[in-house]
């Protein structure tokens, strides 16, 4: 069961989540970076991205391998392009930075890309890449991501959910704004099927035997350990294209490891070859176009606009009440966020209350 | 049942459907560029859009939807993006051009980005991509197409294909090249299958009351109709991440239409509003980044060589041969294209043989 669910205003969320990260030694815009990264995850309707990880980033500065310093380097730069290290900092602030960077560059020459490396978990890729769209730029963010996802005709947990962003204007209400695992899901909806004491869709986990798994439990318990992989969006085998999925995944693994010499699949586990917890050198590549270089802004908005418009007005199939389009199920969820506050379930409950008291910070009176 | 197949040397191949393009009034060097793309297709094991689309290209020719002189017009130009418009020429000229021209924006900025208006089919994006590869950067391709996908929850076919390429040098004998379509097979696919005699796989394929249709031929026979549309990458519904290949897809449409102004969906089935044939008016998308200004090329070649082969030696899935990385398969059916040639098949002989007499090109002394 999902237990007593809490809704919490955004603004008092966003403020604790601030506090929290300046009480782990966050610097205070770094701070409000982070917060408003995870926030924004929460307001689109991706719980897995927001708040609920607040402990995770605590554990991990309280562990050492997380900095809450970031040191941002630009170690290489020309006109177009640059190479960032975040030695091990906070990935929000990483990724704010570079996107910011690419931005500035795609306006000073039409496009701007930007390769990080010694990066961590830097929440929802699609954060960035609306960063762009707010700026009338076409916006793309990837990432590599802890090893949980087998390639295709293999059972062993190779890189991760590695996500593909993409987001762009319209003349719409809100951006278009693709931000998709390349797996078919990610470990957090399973903890939700957890939550739930439902089973797994067959299909989206397969068992170091080969088998595609369906026991929740199992799962999550061996997940870690390797006995279960994700699978890329396809599914197993090719017949469905599943080395499509693997394939998309690879891509994004090269554009964000071999654009800045670094890290890659196993070696991104967060674990050293003894076992001990080291940091996890996760890459990004951040990508921004200047639309208005190739045609004007407002023709570009009301051409994409069109292009959704369209695709919603398809004819439906039987059954189904409505088709959408990417961004508009954030953009739908923002509004409930706003109105009625996140929702926050027991689990989350007991660990903002956890890191309340840890942190001295006592005077959020939640109702729980 | 496939018929009798024949092998035809590739250099045989090549010169005749070169020979082809120019009695079709295509001038030498973009016959020699058309040419190559569809020679490159059925050498990389891509029998779908090499010389078997060749009649196809003839027709089109024909039927004057399609220019054999390709006015390649830059419409608008900055350092790093242009705007091109190919007035219904040759799409493999376009794309060749367009990526040439964006490789030299890359060259000299960084990255070059390139949107086409008003072209025609161009084969594999692949090819695109792999120019930008042999050029020691990063190539992507990108291109809309007739419709014939439907967006998650719906029935109706809206869109193409829409496939993405993405090409990168490696330290390998081979470049690492992703190329697919955004749904989870094409029609090519079907066709094969129908030749074979064999059923669909289901969760291809929805019918327009909402079946995961099976019956091959009805498929092929329903689908110019809309009574069949193929599905996203990740299939019908949300559950296996159908709406991830439909966004993944949008954002191809976005890429290639919005940012050249051009037509999309619906507007690309090549039929104007009573039914009369007209230009495809198919939008392309080409990007190109100088790998050599993230990091030395040599650097990223072993990197990406590294994460290729790590992947091919995780864990096999029981019961599977081999783990292959995407252009692995290319690269063997490419040698063996070299040493037994290019198969032939039944139909395909009698388009050839057609094309031969149609044109006057009976020197070609083909074994049927």
């Amino acid at each position: 069961m999902e237990g007593k669910v809490v809704h919490v205003p955004v603004e008092t969320l966003r403020e604790f989540m601030y506090q929290v990260f300046l009480k782990c030694g966050v610097p205070e815009e770094d701070a409000k970076i982070c917060a408003d990264v995870l926030i924004t995850s929460d307001i689109r309707g991706i719980p897995s991205h927001g708040i609920n990880r607040l402990k995770m980033y605590y554990d991990r500065i309280k562990q050492g391998i997380l900095s809450p310093i970031t040191r941002f380097e630009i170690v290489r730069e020309t006109q177009t392009t640059a190479v960032v290290d975040g030695h091990h900092g906070m990935g929000h602030v990483i990724g704010y930075r570079s996107m910011k960077l690419a931005i500035e560059k795609a306006r000073e020459y039409g496009m701007g890309a930007v390769a990080a490396r010694n990066s961590s978990h830097f929440g929802i890729a699609g954060y960035y890449a609306l960063m762009a769209a707010e700026e009338g730029m076409i916006g793309m963010a990837f990432t590599n991501a802890r090893p949980s996802v087998a390639p295709t005709f293999s059972v062993e947990p190779m890189f991760g959910t590695n996500p593909i962003a993409f987001a762009c204007p319209t003349d719409e209400e809100f951006p278009f704004c693709f931000d998709a695992a390349t797996s078919i899901t990610q470990r957090g909806k399973i903890e939700v099927l957890a939550r739930l004491g439902k089973p797994t869709p067959a299909g989206w986990v397969i068992s170091c035997t080969g088998e595609l798994a369906t026991d929740t439990e199992a799962i999550l318990k061996g997940i870690p350990a390797g006995e279960y992989a994700l699978l890329p969006l396809g599914g197993a085998g090719e017949e469905m294209g599943g080395h499509k999925g693997y394939g998309l995944a690879v891509m994004v693994e090269i554009l964000c490891a071999a654009l800045q010499s670094g890290a890659f699949l196993k070696d991104l586990s967060g674990f050293d070859e003894e076992g001990n917890l080291r940091p996890h050198q996760l890459g990004h590549f951040f990508l921004a176009i200047d639309i208005g270089r190739f045609v004007p802004l407002e023709e570009f908005r009301r051409t994409a606009g069109e292009i959704l418009r369209r695709l919603r007005a398809a004819e439906l199939a039987p059954g189904a009440e409505r088709i959408y389009t990417a961004g508009e199920k954030a953009h739908l969820a923002a509004k409930r966020a706003h109105e009625r506050g996140i929702p926050i379930n027991e689990d989350l409950q007991r660990d903002i209350k956890f890191l309340q008291e840890e942190l001295g910070l006592s005077h959020f009176d939640f109702p729980f």
